[in-house]
């Protein structure tokens, strides 16, 4: 049975707890300590837990069983872990964004008293994921190479991150700065190791199968999954109904360097290039439409459906020939595709 | 022979050629490569470096002989990895404070093209630390230890730094907020941890010494003594020749939750207080002349000499009752007291 949204966020206030025990250890002041419970809660929960949840989900696929108690606990732990470093990264990119809201709520550099407060507050959200990892998977013989993974993808969602704030800057649009290789690289880096490749590592490292050859393969599917998950984000930001998606789509305005715009770069005639210069990252709605107009114009969304069809395919094909014999199993990717292809939000 | 700081400061170069090679295995983009190595000079070179220098200088105490080249740039490394961390956080705190210039150039948000891609680059800076442990420390049998003291250290400073943020927030006066309780959790966790603790620390374990008994030992002696040196500071900052201190304090003006201001809290009458009340935390120069009157009225610079040697005399008992019998060594911090005893800079 795939664990259940409810079941996942049940586990969340015990790690509280623990992080809330660490702390008086050490005899932090009352409303310090108050300050840290809430934003564990304000930037940790709310979200889908797609990442977090997919752990335990991968585990028990591995196992091919259901999980004792302990697993399952542990499992769940990984994958709020997971949620953690999320919570570092979307606390911080809000600011260097300058966004408004996120998931529903005021960014927590906006509440009341946060403001700048909110740099410290991510550190802290990082430094969970260690102190949650010692007092659970200290004795594990996998403890180091856990450790490892969760500061090796966080350097490279870092380096994504630096590619994307150096080739997107918000408020000086040139789309020279913009390329199909940046792209890629943003997309990996940023995105798709940190929500694709590291729930199924750590399953892996929890069901004791980390093998170097079934991490290996593990990326090798996974890395083009997210690259294709990223790519749909881009279309639907353009594409998709906002009653649908949930949200309207700000990319254009915003100066993302998406996968539409860099499609469309390549397909341009100068007399559209020169629409494309003068329209796109412009913060006014006139301009977005002359933006959206050219990316019909250039057929970008049968482009799409051309890309998905072959990226799916391709992907299929690499599912089709893991090899089973240190024990990965294809159902975790199948699991992962299953989820993201056609979406529609 | 102590280290210089030239010696040390030629270590570093090695350092950015070891984290500019593993960002290139990820085939970052050269703008982005470019941006981490600036980053770095920028962030990490030009202070004091006496954290760092200290790990060599407490290894070759510990050892009781001269390094080995390879000890020696291991050490040396170590060392770097402090001032990492520390480039970690001030690069962090000069955003959160609204700081403008640090060690004589712009802060790193104020240069330009940086602003908020700061924070991210901060992070860079932390994620540098680990890179550096994995490629020279991995097969050293205190890999793991090193780590975990990172890891601890790292979120001891953080809560010191959330517990300041809160107390002494710099646009909402209340000196209500302020308790010596505080002042000493705030001196203890921000500052001794890092910077007294943990190059001994580091030192420990590279020298193979670090039992239990003599972590224990060096943290019982050097967080009093980062106590006294927070405190030290605190009073130079009013009570200093900016001549030969090379800055103005700014402390009053600031709101700091400074030991001073925590001294004048115990002693003022009602009267007093109210000055306090109407002139602390103010940012212009005839309320922070009343605060300094204040604090002579209440003969602060007389209190702070008791305290000092009352601190010294503690300290010193300490050292002399150091237990060398797993070959911990009175040298280590008596090198590190009077290179702070009665300092005037």
């Amino acid at each position: 049975m795939p664990i259940t949204r409810a079941d996942f966020e049940a586990i969340f206030p015990q790690l509280v707890q623990d992080l809330t025990n660490h702390c008086c250890q050490y005899g932090l002041p009352e409303n310090a300590l108050v300050w840290f419970r809430n934003s564990l809660n304000h930037n940790t929960t709310g979200g889908k837990y797609n990442r977090g949840m997919s752990v335990v989900d991968s585990t028990q696929i591995l196992l091919g069983r259901d999980l004792t108690a302990d697993e399952y606990f542990k499992a769940a732990t990984l994958g709020w872990m997971i949620e953690l470093l999320q919570a570092f990264f979307l606390v911080s990119d809000d600011i260097m964004d300058s966004s408004i809201t996120r998931r529903g709520s005021p960014c927590w550099y906006r509440m009341p008293n946060v403001g700048m407060i909110a740099i410290n507050d991510a550190f802290m959200l990082e430094s969970a994921i260690y102190i949650l990892l010692k007092k659970y998977f200290r004795t594990d013989p996998a403890y180091v190479d856990l450790i490892e993974l969760f500061h090796d993808v966080t350097f490279q969602t870092e380096l994504g991150q630096t590619c994307d704030l150096l080739t997107a800057p918000e408020d000086k649009v040139d789309l020279d700065n913009f390329s199909l290789d940046k792209y890629t690289f943003i997309v990996i880096y940023k995105t798709a190791y940190y929500s694709f490749y590291l729930p199924v590592a750590l399953a892996l490292y929890h069901s004791g199968l980390a093998t170097p050859r079934n991490l290996k393969q593990a990326e090798s599917i996974l890395i083009p999954m997210g690259e294709y998950f990223q790519v749909q984000d881009d279309y639907l930001d353009n594409f998709a109904d906002p009653e649908v998606l949930g949200k309207i789509g700000t990319d254009i305005q915003d100066n993302k360097c998406s996968w539409l715009v860099n499609q469309a770069l390549k397909l341009v005639t100068p007399e559209q290039r020169r629409v494309l210069n003068e329209n796109y990252g412009r913060k006014d709605k006139a301009s977005e439409a002359k933006v959206k107009a050219l990316f019909n114009e250039l057929r970008l969304k049968e482009i799409y459906e051309r890309y998905e069809e072959t990226k799916v395919a391709e992907i299929r094909g690499l599912i089709a020939a893991v090899d089973e014999s240190e024990g990965l199993k294809p159902a975790v990717f199948e699991l992962f595709l299953g989820k993201i292809y056609k979406r529609s939000k």
